[in-house]
């Protein structure tokens, strides 16, 4: 493929390398620009001659200052580029350019499972929470019996998920921070696509008692019993325990079973947007692609979450003028400053967010990170912003607030109550969740080709193979009404690729 | 049984009700004592009128002072009891009562297996990491396959372990809090039931590249291939994955089939220590049971470890006294000191420690948890202490820094070098390790006889069923030897309940 660069905005200084070959030295692109050396695909050129200091502009953004002098046609390597300090959050224009709405679109519907809440479920799964990690292989030596014996007699179940986590005891339960992970838990376990049916087991001498755990959510039916307690005095041996494990799951699994597939309006997904492993194409393929998406759901009236606090952190001005209203903004800052804090104490800052596989994706900061990172929420006003672990029940674009680790991100968003996951990736993952099932974007053709068998959509064909954001954005809205109705199946399924649950805990083990 | 109670030193004012009945309301002991009210099994008893302020004395030592008069025969319940402050860690007696070594023990041996680097393991596991859970669930499918397809064919080994955590990227990696996590990781690997055969399957972007986590400590077999990267060209598809992993993994179990269990003298034990659900029995039967036994293994030149800063904290006088030198004394109370500052910057204090189990247990407070917690540390010398995560190399008694999380304990104990591991509780946990065989010791004969098929050792005999301390002792004793040699087989292992690992990452996440 002959070479040639993406520039992304009539401002941008810098653009990327776009043919999967890269750049040889003296290679000349069809503009008349010269590479001074050889530079790999998705790394930067200099598009003209930049002074030492010299803003570097990406996006239409400032990603930081030259480190030194570049010569037109330079190779703006990670350190020549210095990293600018963050917006500062008492700046930043408050719901100045609030997009006005775009126009609705009307019937698109997915197959899904109707919830007494009035959500849907994307899929039918019975998921048992424990309480404490104590209780937890008692749990996972349960759910093998059930799998094994019970649930092929329930067809219309998809699985029977063990939620389990270290939580739950040798933790300051009481400590400021941990509503964080306790809300986290208890929302899990109303996720849509676990249909209502809470349940979990618990040790009896934890610190995350059943009550605690429960707050005023369940159980759903009054006085329903919803929890195994192992040190109950009724269990007389560890098969007493199993078994009162496995009867109580029946139960839920009689109830699921029989639950059928309905039509739901596109308005009833809650898609969660995540990306990882990501690298400079991430903010020119997939990432657009799935803002495109992101949009079409919006205006089919559902709800869509991007997360990750360190990873938009520097384009927060970006995001706090799209806010609908000035108190969205200020939700959206809170949070924000909240992350601040919490690194500082741990004497960390948001420098410590690229990995090396994004540096070597040609991403040089966590400014160029971010800015191809918000890429995902689309042009949509923002219209709610819920803390970490919070459900979220407002319609629209929506941000949930996380830490970027795409496990902790994956099991806040699902507390979040997503039906629906979109993960884009530049380097490759292989990531997914037992819950809620995870379409994954790739930002280059070469990772789709390479990976044909856990990629589910290409969005590489928009830099490489004629493609537009807008056909890899149709198709992945598609793909999402596929996927929600089990017409379709997701790799990370079809393997059973499935990332156990990762809590975010910021207050301390004991 | 006829109601009698327990106490434990000269000086104690209070003792517990021992008889699992517990004391009625009038119910005269043997020495004439009356009881005031009823008085649950476990819960604490006034031996004589108590003036509001006084201190309250258990093990002969403060647990707290009377939150208000209580008479002769009162039940002391837990908000009878106000929480002294903790020893100051600048006042205390350092090496002051190094206790003179015990006679040596010689002649008792173990059937393990010798490994390169001088260890001993206990098991015959191949155990395979993960750089980052991005690559957990593919690592967890080819263990599946191995075990399904491979493992039968090599018959000498005993298990394949996908050693798997939230760790390895979304993490502030180089935060000052990181190196625990990152050297916890690699001393796993190191753990002398793997036979020092590392393998890992690492994603290839993450933050904890395979060199950091293999520092200096492997490959062992230099420039032997020991990791999979799924990101590497070479693989073409998710299948081209799960034959590399099976590739390498096939070639380690190849050569730990051909080991062989062989006499190790019980010096090449390392035995962690540990308790979970503790109840006031604890600290006077399982503990001290435990405690002696301990001696046991020191005087027969092994490693005993025992851990739970924040259930040691209190006690902390009594430990630095017993140091082997003024040197070790301060690498004690610099691990105190360090936990101290984690528990403040986290708003949270000791205080967090006890369950809700526990005092229903009878525990009043942490004070007295940590009295009966220290009593499994025996009475030797005091010879070193390992901070969190580091590898234990030292002989005799020794503190290896961890929180008390029985899963994070677990996990930072395996990472220090334990082959064996022994776990009291009053209140019951169905808890085990994957690696490490683990002893469950119970406090009271009720949960023993509750729970026949997980409790591995009653120690409730010492308190109501005419056995000695020495006794049970011995008889642990005797049962690691027997567990250690693959002749008998713990509970835990019995019904495969492995609690997954759980990492200290005092660090942020990001």
């Amino acid at each position: 493929m002959k070479p040639f660069y993406v520039r992304l905005h009539a401002r941008d200084n810098v653009a990327i390398i776009a043919n999967p070959e890269g750049a040889l030295k003296g290679t000349q692109f069809a503009c008349g620009l010269t590479a001074l050396e050889a530079i790999p695909q998705a790394n930067k050129v200099a598009l003209c001659d930049l002074a030492a200091g010299e803003p570097l502009i990406r996006y239409g953004e400032v990603i930081g200052n030259a480190s030194r002098a570049l010569a037109q046609g330079a190779w703006v390597r990670e350190d020549c580029v210095t990293l600018p300090a963050a917006p500062p959050l008492d700046q930043l224009p408050m719901a100045t350019a609030t997009p006005p709405p775009l126009p609705a679109l009307d019937g698109f519907n997915f197959q899904g499972y109707r919830n007494a809440d009035g959500s849907a479920g994307t899929k039918n799964i019975l998921g048992i929470m424990s309480t404490v990690q104590c209780a937890a292989p008692t749990l996972e030596f349960a759910v093998r019996r059930i799998k094994a014996e019970i649930l092929p007699r329930y067809r219309a179940v998809d699985d029977v998920v063990a939620i389990t986590t270290p939580y739950g005891c040798g933790v300051a339960i009481n400590a400021p921070g941990a509503q964080v992970p306790i809300r986290t838990l208890r929302n899990l376990a109303l996720n849509p696509n676990l249909g209502g049916e809470v349940m979990s087991v618990s040790l009896g001498c934890e610190k995350l008692q059943p009550s605690v755990l429960a707050g005023d959510a369940f159980p759903i039916v009054p006085n329903e019993p919803w929890v195994v307690r192992l040190q109950d005095e009724q269990y007389r041996c560890f098969g007493d325990m199993i078994a009162a494990i496995m009867r109580l799951a029946e139960l839920r699994l009689e109830r699921l079973n029989r639950r059928t597939r309905s039509a739901c309006p596109a308005s009833e997904l809650s898609v969660g947007l995540q990306c990882g492993g990501s690298d400079a194409f991430s903010g020119v393929t997939a990432n657009p692609a799935v803002g495109f998406a992101a949009d079409l759901l919006v205006r089919a009236g559902a709800t869509v979450m991007f997360s990750e606090v360190t990873e938009v952190r520097d384009a927060a001005h970006l995001v706090t003028r799209r806010a609908a209203s000035i108190e969205v903004a200020r939700a959206f800052t809170h949070e924000m400053a909240w992350y601040d804090e919490y690194l500082r104490l741990g004497e960390a800052d948001r420098s410590a967010n690229p990995t090396p596989g994004n540096k070597k994706g040609g991403l040089a900061n966590i400014v160029e990170k971010a800015l191809g990172s918000v890429a995902k929420a689309g042009s949509t006003a923002l219209m709610a912003v819920a803390g970490p672990g919070e459900r979220v029940r407002a319609k629209g674009l929506v941000f949930a607030a996380t830490p970027a680790s795409d496990f902790i991100c994956g099991t806040l968003q699902t507390a979040a109550g997503m039906n629906m996951h979109v993960f884009t990736t530049g380097e490759g993952t292989p990531y997914g969740l037992a819950i809620v099932p995870v379409i994954k974007v790739s930002s280059r053709t070469a990772l789709a080709e390479r990976w044909p068998d856990l990629i589910d959509v290409d969005a590489g064909r928009i830099a490489t193979g004629g493609m537009s954001i807008e056909d890899v954005g149709w198709e992945i809205f598609r793909l999402i009404l596929d996927v929600a109705s089990g017409r379709k199946q997701t790799w990370a399924d079809r393997w059973g690729l499935h990332n156990a649950p990762a809590l975010f805990n910021p207050g301390p083990v004991t």
